[in-house]
Formats: C-alpha cells, structure tokens, sequence
C-alpha cells in the first residue's frame, strides 16, 4: 500500500528505500497506538467543521462520524492495528476510512495537515494525562499527611550535610515532602494553560482559505480557547512539551529526594524505617540482602527524566519558525515522561505504605549533639549573652550539653513549622482546597 | 579576621588552608554584593520577630534596625565591600554590626541559620526579578503586536522544512512569536507560587525553639504565605531554582528561534528584512559583511541558559533532604539567568525595532507554489474531487497552479489567525488582561 | 515460577506486587534479548574458571558448555524467550540449564554476582558495537572524500553568519565533514580502552573468596585485560557508558551540521544541491513539497543523542561508590544510542550519495561580494597599503570589487586546505592508515 | 576609540548602541586576558609566515616580533589592559602595534581572521591546559595509591545498595578511584589528538589566496599537524571543546563518587574516616558541626560540569557549517571547566590526605552479614550443595553464619582486584607508565 500523497514512484522497494522509510517512520506507528482517540475525536470534531463550512453534506458527515467511531471501538478492543507501512495514525484512519467509505473517505483530509492534526491529538493526549497525574499526586500527598499524622510525635535526627543536626520529627520529615509536592500540585494551573488552546485549523502552520470556525472547534474540544495565531501551532510544539515535562520532572525530583531519605533511613546504619519486604529484592550471591530497589528506581527513573528533558529541549533547537521534521521526535519524550511519571508516583505511593517506623531506633538516634543549638540558645536566655558568645561556650564544652529525652523536647517547639509543631493540618486544608478546584 | 563561628584554631594560614578558604568561599562574596539588599530587609523582620519573643529590648532593636539600614545606604552608594576573607554578605553584615554596636551586633543571629537567611534572601531577590523580566517581556510583546500590526497587509512565504510551504504574512509570523510569550507571561502566576512561601524562621531546616510568629513574618516580607514545614525550605532549595530557570529559559527559547528568523529573513538569499546597522557587526577580514551578530549572540545566549539548567538540576542530585552544601551553588545560575533573560528580551526588542522590513521583496518571494494547496482546494470545490485526488492532480500538474497576486490572495482567508485575519487585537486584550493583573 | 533467590514468600500476587515486579524489571527482559549472546560468551568462560578453580568436573563442564551454545543457538533463530517472569537473562538462562541439567545447572552461578555478568556483556556487546560503527564511519568518510573528489572545481559560497562570506568549493565543504569524522575515528582508541578491561570476577564489587584466574579470563573473553580492583566494576558503571555516548553523540553532532547544509543547499533559495525523492517525502495538504525529512530527521536524532546523555550522566550522580540499583538504568540508553548511531551514519551515507550538484547554481551565486577579502588584498599588493587601510577603501567603494570568475579565480589559492587545494588525499591517506589499524 | 573595522559611523553612542556593545561584547575583553599570550604566540608565527609569503620584510617583522614580546612582558607583570572598548585581544594587541609602529603595526592582520585567531589562541590554551590537569591527575592518582597501599590490610564493610554486602579493605576501596583515574589519563591522548590540529591559516573558514605554508606554522606553533580542510576549523569549534569537557568532566565525575564515599565513611553512623578540621567548616547555628564542605562542593563543582557540557552541546546546536557568531560563547564553559578541575583534582587530593583512617571502626562494622555469601560458599565446598541450594540455607539460618574476624578473612581472598590482593602494585605500574608517557 502506499502513503497516501505518494505519484506512482519507486514501487519496488530498494533496500536502501525500507531503510530510508523504516528511519522516517521511526516508533510512529506504535507511539500513534496511544494517541488513536485523540485523533479520532478531533477527526469527527474536524468532519462537524467541514459540514458547517459546506464542505460537506449531511449524510457524508453521519457516515464519516459514525466510521470513526467504529474505528474508536475497534481499537477499544485492542484490535486497531497501524502498521509500519502505514506511517501513523492519521494515514491507518484514512485508509480504513476508505477502504469503508470509497471516495468520501478521503474527504476527511480536506483543510487540514497532518501537522496540526498530530498536535491536537497530543495536546488532548497531554490534558487526559496531566489530569490523571494530578489524581496520583493528590493521592500520593494524602498518604504522606496521613503518614504523617500517624507518626506524629515520633523524633528523628534532622540531618544537615549528612550528619546529625537538630531535633526533627517522622511528622516533620513528611511533611516537607508533602509541602513540595503541594506546591507542584498548584502550579499545574499553569501547566494546563500552555496546553489548553486548539490548534485544531492552523493546518500547515499558516491557517487555509476554508471558513471554518476555530472557536467553535475549540470549544467542541474541551479546549480553553484557540490558539490565535496558526503560526504559534508549530512554534508550541516541542516548545510546551518541553515545558510539561520539566513540570512532571520536578515531581519526580521531589520522589528521587524522598527515595534516599527511605534508603539511608532503612539502611542497618539507621534503622529508623523497615520495608516491607514486597519493595525489596534479594542479591543472587548475598543471601542476607533486602534491598531497597524500589526507592532506587524512583531516583533512577527521575534520571531519566533529565534526559527526557534535554532531548526535548535540543530537538529544533536554534532552528527558525515553521513546521521541521525533527518536530516529530518531540512525541515519544512526552509519552515515555507520563509513563514514568505515573509509575513513580504509584511506587512511592506504595513506599510510603511499606515502611513501618521503628520509633525506638529513631528515638535512641536523637544524641546529645541535636541539641548543641538549644543549649547556646539556654545560655542566651539564662546568661545574657550573645548567641554568638553562647556558641562559643557550647562548642568549647560539648559535654556540657544537657541530656535532654527527644520525645519530651519536640514540646519546647512551638512554632509554625517546627518537629512538635508540623502544621499537617494546614497542609491537608491546601491540598483539599486544590483537590476541590479539579 | 576569623569566620565568627571559629575558635582559636589555624590561624596562620598554610597555603592549603588558603586554596580551601577560595574553593569554600567560591564566588558567594562577590553574589551576595547583589543579594545584600535582601539580607538586610530580612533581617529587620528577625529583628522584630525576635523583639516580638522577647530577646530584644526596644532600644535595642531600634539599634539594630537603623544600623541595618545604614549599610543598606552604604550599600547603595556602592561602598559595603564583601570581602573574600568575609566569605559572605551574612557575615559581613554582622561583623559592621558589631564594630558599631558591640555585643548588640551579635544578638541578630539568635533564632535563625544562614540556610534560612539565604534562601529568605534568595527568594525576595527572586521575586523582585521576576516583576523585571515580566515588564520587560510585556514591553516585548507590545512591541512585537505593534510590529505586526504595521505590516498586517505584507504577504510574506510560510516555511515547512526551510523550504516554501504556504502564504503567510508579517502580521502572522509576528503574532505567532508574541502569542507564545504571551503564553508564557500567564505562567508566571505558577512560577510565582513556587517562591511566594517565606523560608525565615526554618533555620537550619529544623524550626528552633524560639516562639517566632512565621506568618507575621511572611506578611512582614510580603511573601504570600510562610513554607509551612521547616524541612521543606531546604527542600525546596535549587528545586524552586530549576523550576525558575526553567521558566526563564522557556522564554529565551522563544527569543532564539525569533532571532533564527531574523538571521534568515534578513539574508540576502531572502532580503524580507534589512537590519539596522546598530545590530549587526562587520567582520575584521571581508569589508562587505553586516553580520546579524546580535539575533546570533541571543540564540547563544539561549543556548547557555540550558546549561543554567542543567546545572541547577545536578547540583544535590539524589542526595537526601536536609541542606547539602551542595546547594551553595544554586545561587549562582539564577542570577546569570535572570541576567541573561533581562538582557536578551532587551535585545529582542531592540532587534524588533530595528527591522526594516521590504514588502517588495517578501511580496516577490510569494511564488506559485505557495498555492498548490489552494489550487488543490479549487479543484475540491469546483470539480466536487475529494481533497485527495485534487491533490495528485495538482502534483501531477505543477505548472497549472494560478498565478496569484500574494496581497489579494491574503483577502482569501478569513478564519482567526490565518494570514488575512492574524487576530492581533485578540492578543493585544490577552496582554492588557496580563498586565492589569500585576 | 519464583525468582530464583526468592524463599517461599509471597506467591499470590496482589496487584501492588505485579507492579511493583513490572516496575523493577522495567525493559531489562526484553534489552537482554540483544545482550543474551555476549552472557553465554561469558558464562562459558566463567564456567571453565570454575573447573580450574576446582569446582565443577570434566563432565560437568562439557554439558553446561554444550547446553549454553545451544541456548545461543536457540537465539540466532530467534527462539529463545526472556520472559518478564524471568525478570533478565541470567535467570532465564538458569533456568534453562536448571531443567535441562538438573541441580547442575544451578552451579553456574558459583562465584559471580549478577553485578558483573552483566557488565561483562554490556562491555562485550559495546566493544562489538563500537566496531560496527567504525565500519560505517569508515564508509561514510569514504563516501564524502569520493564526493569532494567528484566535485573538486565546482565553486560554492563560503558562509559565515548565514551569509555570503568567501569563495569556497564543493569539495572543501565535503572535506570538513570528512576531516572532523576523521579526527573522531582516531579517538576511537581512547574510547576502547575504557571498554577494554574485562569485569568478569569481580562478583559484587568485592570479588570473591573463589581462586579464579582473572587474567585468564579476560584473555579467554578477548579484553586487553582484566579491571585491576574488583570496586572499579562498579564504578565504572554507567561512567564507562557515560563517555561511550559522547562518543556516539560526537558523530552524530558532525552530521546533524552536515545535515543542516544539506538542508539549507537544497532549499529553493539556494538550488546548490538536489536531492533524490528517495531521501525526501511530501506533504499531505501541500502538493508541491518535496521535503529534506531524511536530513531533517538526522539532525533530530542527534538532539536525541543529547537526552541519552544526559540520562547516564544523571543516573547514579552524586551516589557513593558500590553497586546501586539506579545503575541498572544505564544499559537502556547505550543500546538507543548505538541504534541511533548506526542508522544515522547509514542515513548520512545515502543523504551524500542522493546529492545532484548543480553546478551552475552554485557558480552563479558566487557572486561578487565573495572576493571582497581579496579585493583589498590586491590593493595592498599594489598600493602598499596596509590591511586595514585597504579594507576602508573596499567597504567605501564596494562596487569597485572587480567580477571575477569563481572557477577560475579557485586557481588563485594555493595553500593547503584552501578551496583550491583541499588536500582531500591527504585525508584519504589519514583514513586509510586508521582503517588500517583496525 | 572605533572598533577597527568601522566606518564613521555612530560615533556618539546612544544607551541602545552601548547596551548592544556590551552585548556583543560580553565576557570576551576579561576571558582574553588569559588567553593572550598564545594569540601573541600565534602573532609571531603569523608574522613569519607573512614574511616567508613576501608581505612583509625582514625588519618588519623584527619590529613586530619584538612588540609583540613586549606586549607579553607587559602582561605577564600584570599590566596589560584589554578594555570593554577594544572588543577582545586581538584588537587590543593591534591599537598597541600601531600605537608604537603607526601603520606597520596594521600590517599584522594581513591574510588572517579572527576566526583563525582566536581558535588557534584557544587550542594553545587548552593544550597547555590539558598537560597541567594530567600532572594534577597524576598526582592525584599517586596519593590514592599511596594512601590504599598505607593502609592495606584494613577492612572496610563493601556496600551495594547503600547497605552492607560483602567485605571489602581500605586499600580496595583507594584502588577502584585510582583505576578509574588511569583509565581516564589514558584517555587523554585521544582527547589531545582533537586538539592538536592548528587552524592557523584557515582564515574565515575559507582560507586565503596568500601563500601561507600551513604545515610550518603549524611545526612553528608545537602542533600535532595543520587542520587540513579550513572549513574543519569553525566546524571543530565547540565541537572539540564540547569533548574537552566532557573528557574533563569524566575526572570530576570520578571525584564526586570518592567525595560522596568519603562524606559517609565520616559521618558519625559509620566513622571508618576522620576528616581533619582543614577540610571541614562549622554551622552558624549548631556549634557541634563539623560539616564536610570541601567534599560536598566537589561533588557540587561535578555538578556544575555538566551544565557547562550542555552549554556547549547546545551552542551552535542544529545550525550548518561555517563561523556563527553563537560560536563566540563556547570560549567561557573551556575555561570555566578547566578552571573547576584543576581546583577539584587539588582538593581532592588534599582531602584524601586529611583523612585519617579508624581502623577499629571499620574493623567492627564488618559484622557477620558481610560473610553469608562465604557461608553459603563453604556449603557449596563441604556439602557438594549447588550454590543456589547452599544460598537458600543460609538465608533460612543467617545466624548459623560463622563469626569470622574481618582482619584474618581478608587472607582468604586469593584472586587479583579481591580486598586481600587488590593490586595496587599494578597501577602503580600502569601510572608509571602513563606518566614516562609525558
């Protein structure tokens, strides 16, 4: 079968021409097997443009629509196939269109390119996805407060360049994990409006001469509004999803934090956390070994991230305006980034579910030295001096630190913020305020 | 003069010592002399907050306070001298504290850490930065809408691959570029959130015991809200940085590929534009050149800001919570980005406002192939062909393509934001919208 | 079936462990379909090891030898399953042996640790690999030092900043591209040394207790020699494979420069080159297009090379020494970048070979601005003036250069590497004595 | 002062006209002062050259030689300027010349860019460069090596996963940096090879009609050979600075796992290292801290490479050959990198010497687990078990594992790289070697 575009050229096929099409063609046609309904529901929201335009009749438009619906439902099934021959998504429709539909198949194509078809498709794609991200992210700080909450009066060493500081809290620690995550959670907003405008009609990147509507098409989209300009479509691309992505590898940045946190504290050095053994592995020589895979994963794949992110930031890099062909590979960097991303926040979900506080342990862990600050700071207040002076005190007699109990010292904290004085409860009010605002 | 936590150790230093000191110290003396101001301010806040907890008398925060604003006039008349054996503004600061007041100077580290100090200081730089480049940037788009609302009638070629696709305009291709920062000007409420939290009262990451009200202080520096836990502030900690470079850098991306076009339109293989002189460079061996060095050193300087980002994303990557000290060098690529962003938007406009633009030759190069889609579309509507085969007609036929006038033909098009209808003032009201909002 | 290690704990999978087993194997079940080979190459010289070491007999050696080239066999005919269950391929080969063999099979993992059978065919698979791609750099070279050669007096604009700048000639052109390829095949040899030290016993990381032969067995693989510590292994992890990239990536960097030439030769506006429809494909709205997505798509694939990069920088980074989990990440953008690598220099080579140069057109736009330069130059041979003063004189009076025929005028150059004695053979001779060496 | 090139234009500089100059000029008038002796050094190769060509006679070029030299006296006592006005060097060299020669002094630029120029400037640096990281590599390399040899028979519990798996000594530990080092000085050569081209001669990029005997100014200046093509030059700029980097970034890489290593062994949960108070520094806040800085700033200075890496990766990324003026930017990443590893390998070297080891800590720290793969080793010896079986029983029974002591077991290990043989002697031989190399 051949492309579609294609004049009756080189039929028989060199080796050098399936090398030339397997390059160009790339992982489209199975990329394309996600991204299916999306062009399917831009197609059929195209076909309305087109009946309203004149372009076509009544009856073409109920047969075009009810097709495509048809093809949605085959691949529902999972039985939609888009072959490499194909090329992708766009031409697998057209044919089946065709193929079903004779000569009104090919109607479809009519004021439109595959630019901003493909573009639409991923922009309703990535609106589906950031929504669900945004579920497992609200989920995954559910389970953090909660986490938080349960372990509230637990102390752990507050550790500054690896090494034992202040007085912290198990509360405390879960705490700055779920504010991060919070504060991602409201930046969304922005996120959605660099993708919220339809580019569905800016065609090639310079628009067509048919009068179709595009604010109508956006608004049969879901989307926010049109992306005025046809220009900005092909300018956008890459350039959003570059965007999108930094925004779900600032997630994952946050969760690769988290995941070494949990594998220091699990480790047999602290032993302030244990896992559950279902986010471990063994070793195949070391019998005695749980390790902790998981956690490490989640910080693996956070480095993939980074490199999602540079791809996508060099594809086009320094080129001028308009549609380029290296546009093309700015899609599987996104799909591959929503995949992990969603993983991960399940995994760390799971995580967090795993761990069982050994409260003795962290307890025990809360020595003399955490307390080196607060006895400067007694100093300050009994002896009226300096804090600079009281320091100096302090560090000259170490052993002079009093021998405070942890557990009772988390009461002497007051403020905001502080390990006796968390603040869960304001952080569950932003996140059911945010979780409302879906 | 020794670091004022020092006891009496090392005091002749060895030249390791000294080679230590400036790997330690690195270029923080010389950044904070730009950060100053913002130490200051946030060390009025402690000064009340600790007068509020009862560690300051009246008289002496009123010492505190004057002597803190001294150096701010001091600093403005750029006289305060960090110096390297200071190792940064913090200590600077307390040590003319301290030649002033004696032991009173002191008392202002009471209650807090320089981890909090910096990032409280790092934060409202950033803000205040961050109100620069939005105004720079809403100059820019106004600039660019103007731009093309000048020459809304000169046709212009649309590229695909570089290489002739379909009509298109100046208004077009100057709208496309001003909706994109348009789109980025709407994010800034997002980016906005993420540094909007108040870190003062966090100290190390741990709180203190001293009863400081947060929220007072927050309100106080004109933060939107504290960060509620103590233990997110380090946390957050070049994870905001990225966040904002990123931001910053989606910007210059937009300014590289504008500049990219700029390089070409005004080449003399297309000659859309002629450059004002004031932007372009010779060359020091060929008298005829006009290089477009400008639009070139902007795509550059884009180029740069991904290893802004880079950085910032490695710095601490996969460590832990907690301050690293790592971290230190996270000051740094924020302020070269806000630097390079401020620069290159002013260079952008500039650039716009240098343009000549020569409807003649933009209105030559709008050669017959730019409408083979439209003939294609023709024969559609006159031949009732689907768009398919009018396509492989056209193909088949090159040279039966109608010899269009490009400035009629522009009257053809009729849909929002194709070349006939840019859509200009719908983006005009989004800026004016964007920019009451701040 | 349980992985191997597991004791009897949890066989009813829930849904959490399904996920949490589909989130450690990731891809590494279907990656080590490509790696299988080079681990059945290992696992027979780990075998014999153990039979000199004294652990396995005569007998026992001859049947796991025999049964692992038939698993390889098995492979070449695409046969052999590496099931997710399986989890990679040292399990599946186990397991394999296992049924065949009995309880013998489960003595091939005496002494190794998944920790360096892995890394030992990575660095087996990347050896192999690093040839291949000599091979078709050799052959790319080849094919642009027989394009420059074709070409040698057809002149071509020399650009810089876009613009017309200097006389230059076809075969200059392709003789850049040649030499920078050259110079890269020459470093090839660094590269391979990072490669070249075999990791086979170092278990773990720490070797063990076992006395096998090391050198031995680096002999019996084929490295130059063994990893001196067994900690290095680890280490160089991902370190290695880091630097292998860059490699990979600093070719194709060369020819997505090439590529971009190409792009901009072919253009309508210059019509220097044309290219085969072979390596260019049309548009689905615009009729006329015949688009350079071949060369578009090389230079798109090279920003993908930069993500891989940043990837296995990333994963790991900032981690303490010893084998970590993330580090399995690493084998995943190797294999992209070698595929990506290999087609590229494929893509490039039949991207030259498509060239048509159109001779005539690139002798007419060697127009008179080129000899700019030169027209000074001749002044200050007649006149005596200086350079600069010379260079005055042009810009002032730029009409005055005199016209010049390019082909003729490329006989004035005489100096090595200049567009009239390109020196292409001495980059031939240069290619053949690496060619040589390998 | 004009810009030599210039016309008399713009002399009465608006705000625009010198924001635009600083601009272009950027950084590029203080980067030159490190870079000027070697474009003096390439001067006078230059000025030979154009007397060999007949352009200049013999006491012209006694002149310009000996203002040349000047010039570098000058500098090398601190006191040569090159002000924000003069652009760069090059043009600051020139004003001197003709200051002191009147129009000799113009004569200089004859049959030279600053294209040529300034590259040929740069590859002398970063040659000289180059050389001096290899000493410090080198030095680096023997103090590892000394320090494992120092404390040989030290055990050390060796860590996969971050938690405890088999036991390892002091000496390995030192061993597996030292080797990784090796690997990298042996890579140097390649690296060198890309830099030991001289671009001198190729002008523009296009070469010049002025017969200039490339090779013996390429003898002249120490190189390897001259680039061949002139169109290598600009293509291999940035492009060789980018593997430079990375090559440098390679070391750092490896310094920042010993520092993450050493960050833990000295912290107060394991202890096996002491850091001196040298390398440490203390907490404004806990008086008790003693805060590994040097370490965490090399591993944060690592971090900071790769941003300079994506820096250039990215700069001129996608465009075609010839000079842009984009390319002005990769000068600054060079230095900066150099400049990071040069301090890095110096404090890492120090650091290794601070540290003094606790033998009795880590002696105690290889508890019993360290040894459950032994244990199931000697099952395999005693009870003829497979390993897998013999694995499974002591999983099933960790506390039968015998209570070895870690010091006597070291003994055990027989084969090269295991912690009782490491075979520093080896490396130390393979330094040796590399080091004669020189």
């Amino acid at each position: 079968m051949s492309k579609l575009w294609e004049t009756k050229d080189h039929k028989e096929k060199s080796e050098a021409v399936k090398k030339v099409e397997a390059f160009t063609v790339g992982n489209d046609y199975k990329l394309d097997q996600i991204l299916l309904p999306y062009d399917i529901q831009a197609s059929v929201v195209h076909a309305n443009a087109l009946k309203r335009a004149g372009m076509l009749k009544n009856k073409e438009l109920e047969k075009l629509t009810s097709t495509l619906l048809e093809i949605k439902e085959i691949w529902e099934e999972g039985q939609f196939e888009i072959l490499q021959e194909h090329e992708d998504m766009h031409t697998a429709i057209e044919v089946y269109l065709t193929e079903k539909l004779g000569d009104l198949g090919k109607k479809i194509h009519l004021g439109r390119s595959r630019n901003d078809q493909v573009l639409t498709a991923m922009r309703l794609y990535e609106k589906k996805q950031l929504s669900e991200i945004s579920k497992l992210l609200q989920s995954l700080i559910k389970t953090l407060l909660e986490f938080g909450a349960k372990h509230e009066k637990i102390p752990l060493p507050g550790f500054t360049h690896t090494r034992k500081a202040m007085l912290s809290s198990v509360s405390l620690w879960a705490g700055g994990y779920a504010e991060l995550l919070i504060m991602q959670l409201e930046m969304k907003a922005g996120v959605l409006g660099l993708i919220d405008r339809s580019p569905l009609g800016t065609a090639a990147g310079y628009g067509t001469t048919l009068p179709v509507d595009r604010k109508k098409e956006a608004v049969d989209l879901d989307f926010g509004q049109p992306m005025v300009c046809s220009t900005t479509a092909q300018l956008s691309r890459g350039w959003v999803e570059t965007q999108l992505v930094q925004y779900l590898s600032s997630i994952t940045s946050v969760l690769s934090r988290l995941a070494s946190d949990i594998i220091s504290y699990s480790s047999e050095t602290h032993r302030f956390f244990t896992l559950d053994k279902m986010v471990c592995t063994g070793s195949s020589i070391m019998p005695q070994k749980q390790n902790p895979d998981v956690a490490e994963l989640i910080r693996g794949k956070h480095a993939e991230q980074t490199g999602l992110q540079a791809s996508l930031q060099s594809i086009g890099m320094n080129l001028g305006g308009g549609y380029h062909r290296d546009l093309q590979l700015t899609k599987e960097p996104v799909i591959r980034s929503f995949n992990i991303t969603g993983q991960v926040l399940e995994m760390a979900k799971l995580l967090i579910e795993s761990i069982e506080v050994n409260a003795e342990e962290s307890e025990k862990a809360c020595t003399q030295e955490l307390f080196a600050a607060e006895a400067a700071y007694q100093i300050v207040k009994k002896e009226g001096l300096s804090f600079r002076e009281a320091y100096k005190k302090v560090k000259e007699n170490p052993n002079e630190i009093p021998e405070y109990s942890a557990r009772d010292f988390l009461k002497a904290f007051s403020h905001l913020g502080s390990p006796g004085n968390t603040g869960l409860s304001i952080l569950k009010a932003q996140l059911d305020r945010l979780g409302q605002g879906k």
